[in-house]
């Protein structure tokens, strides 16, 4: 089955192009794309590859080319046919529709919305949700509406089910949770497969669940850590995108460990927001290929 | 009860002194130590202490002074008892007696041995103990004799009895499983609680058991580690003593984690080594206080 | 000369105090200065200490105790008249009182302002005097007037009058330059010695002067850095704080090595200010002793 | 001018391949490379590719093919020539011929011995030349001659000849200094161009020339470092290949930085070294692209 994805962005004009590809290995993939991209009059800018040990093979392309999209399509479309391959062509700075879910902590919000605003991450965000009122100033003085909607046992169906229909109403590409803090359904997560990010605040796969910092104080680790990774309906387990640490030592109580690893939570959420709006994420099961 | 070591080392003369003490918190211990100190006509260079939530004191101390020993001990002793502590008096680098386990890798054993070597890690080794004979012509290079003795099933209590016997005869301080790959009899953990370090090739608590790297390739971490802790019968539950961790991505296999993570493995036993050595680990119950 | 520094905090209740104290080196210091801190009814809850090689004894402690300041300066006082030392009262988490001086370029600016209404950072800013007024918004969402006066080679003095003024009206103890960009005066420098922070955007040593990252990119260096360090007319020479690094390839030009800088500039530079309100840091000369 | 280098090994067989080609950037490099490499059978299994801001392209290539080096060879050939590219094609994983130039620290030698030793390193290191006699016993641990020539003012010319005798002798490809700690000639760096590595004990460009931890310590730098680079004649300022650092703090003294920076230094020099070895260093004017 081929399932190339062109259709969202008709009449984009620019001159550099994303071109990602999954399919079976096979000798001559690399040969066969670059021909296509030298039929669109392309010049390939950044090429990365990777073949997993199951022999599945994954690209990415950037490209320069004065050809539009109907042009690239062209060269692009028997290929993909012919490999059976899942391939998608983008537009290099596009920024990606991202809905963002958030609760009361301030950190992660605040960081993807002002690398946002700086212009170094290329997402917009038309909506958050959030199940706190706290952060409707923060999120409105970047210009974002925050709807604001309490989460019971009894309403959160409802949330989940506005989640789905902003996601229909803005055509959300990327759902990131910014510490939202409560656990998705198994449906939602369904239905977001592959395309929702969370933050967990440990070095996973270490002090999955509830109070990794807490979790962390008792096994006194030396370094802690946070996890970027696509939601799954298995808590915690999801594919990892991206994980950083930062030393600490026996001085730090629970409460301390919780300061010290916003910097590694923010920052790690907005790297791994950053590397998916770049077409640089690629799902490989249960792991991720990172094309940086 | 108050158990100050002090007896071990009758004689030795040097104007660096390293005391650790250990006690319920109070206002004053400072002042009676510092001033236990000021008697043994002693100037402090070194001081760092912790109280821990539960209201357990940790203190070390480094002393320059012309006394010996016993005026030393004359001054701290009363101050021991009246505090109920557990103290310890060593001399500055004095080499700690040690002895290490190993197997077939060589990595640990290798850095361990020329750092010590290097006069870099204040130990001293009169014996290494290895379930393969491998690593002979290593230590022996180092003027450490490698005693080789097989471990199956049937002869793991011998070599278990071997390393209680090399301990006594030894008069070990601190025992090192340099990646030795066999777990050790819960009798044996309980017989060396407190002065046996273990590397593991994980960032624990992930990845705890058999095959680290491997599990970490299929979990997709983008970050591996490797963990320096004491040995307990919990398995890779013992206190942590060190911890680093290196980048990868996904292009590394389970067999490139394995050469990638051996730098990692090799310094932070090292590392723990270094500081116990140094009398700057404290347990404090599972975890460990590090006073750098 | 015995310079405490205790009266700016008149009647201020809390039951942590943070005590630093600097002198030449002697036997019995901290016997002494514990022994003050018993006479006034104190606990010492974390203790650091360094001598330097030329002999200077350096001391940062902190104090629970009811008594009130008075009463601590009491004990305190002969002390420091005794020891001939430069010695500073503090309450613990005190917000300082800080001055920012800003340009164009946001992301100092709002990790600072975000951390500090975060209450993760231990500061208050009455004020932003920036050369440009494109942060005036982002001040104000935080509450923070922005002063915007443009710096030309003519009206430079001006600014710099009306930083010495706004020193003095708020009663300021830092000045943090968040990217100001522009370079003090030896005059002003010297007015602020000891007291003004700024952030360079390189690992000094390395790339002083202006562009550092377009210099990092021509000298390929595979780690760029950020350094916040106190102001000296020396520029770029002052005693370094804090200093961050991170991984880079031959991908990165010289804008992007500007956008993935920020991270570490801000993170460095908020770091740098809380140890500095936390009394931590220390001046050894042309170094920093940070007590953390 | 093309100048593919392809004669030196002839006769080796083996199914993986490492292509580099460097050329001036222009569309359908890779589609005409990727078709050489069908000719000759092959499956490309890694691809890396850079283009700078010059319009100079850098490609590096593993190809899995049975072809051997004759065919590869034909297939390539032409189109080198059409390019006017230098190429190079090497077999992975062959062994490097390496020369190496020690002192008397010791850590760099044992780090590279020990590596190739364990299979991690592909190097082949058939001589160390060195100016003091002192790791006499640790080469010849490892089976490898060290020759040992005092260099005096006098003696340097005669010192230098015999590098350059051994690298025609032994047809080396590379040359390591490990520590070496002497300033080659200028003729000897132009001799060696783009095959001499050295190891330099600072993170550069702080901290050049001699004596770096003793400025790294005066400066109070909170990081330090080491940098493999290409020797040239203008000192420590050659390409850089890797670099390094670790965290330290006001307590070390400048001993203890030289004992805390050998971990760094010899790490980063084997690094470097494994680079090399596997193709995947390549220069780019003052900078070096690294493809890993």
């Amino acid at each position: 089955m081929s399932t190339g994805t062109t259709s969202r962005h008709p009449g984009d004009q620019n001159d550099q192009w994303v071109i990602t590809l999954v399919c079976n290995d096979r000798p001559g993939i690399v040969n066969a794309v670059s021909a296509a991209v030298l039929a669109a009059r392309g010049n390939i800018t950044e090429l990365q590859q990777f073949a997993n040990a199951e022999g599945r093979f994954f690209l990415r392309l950037q490209v320069e080319t004065e050809a539009d999209r109907p042009e690239i399509e062209q060269a692009l479309t028997p290929l993909g046919a012919e490999l059976d391959a899942d391939w998608q062509l983008d537009v290099v700075g596009r920024p990606v529709r991202t809905l963002v879910l958030a609760s009361k902590a301030a950190h992660c919000l605040n960081d993807l919305l002002f690398r946002q605003h700086s212009g170094w991450l290329p997402v917009q965000i038309p909506l958050v949700l959030a199940n706190h009122p706290d952060l409707g100033d923060l999120a409105r003085f970047y210009g974002v509406p925050l709807e604001h909607h309490p989460v019971t046992p009894e309403t959160k169906p409802d949330f989940e089910r506005r989640v789905l229909e902003a996601v229909a109403e803005h055509d959300i590409e990327l759902v990131v949770l910014a510490r939202y803090m409560q656990i998705l359904s198994p449906e939602l997560c369904e239905a977001l497969a592959g395309r929702a990010i969370n933050i967990h605040h440990s070095f996973l796969p270490g002090f999955k669940g509830a109070n990794p910092y807490r979790q962390a104080h008792e096994r006194g680790v030396k370094l802690i850590g946070a996890t970027a990774h696509f939601v799954t309906s298995d808590l915690d387990e999801g594919p990892i995108i991206e994980q950083n640490v930062v030393r600490v030592d026996h001085t730090r109580s629970p409460k301390q460990l919780v300061a010290i690893g916003q910097d590694e939570e923010s920052r790690t959420l907005t790297q791994a927001v950053k590397l998916y709006a770049e077409n640089r994420v690629l799902l490989d099961g249960a792991r991720t290929i990172i094309f940086r």
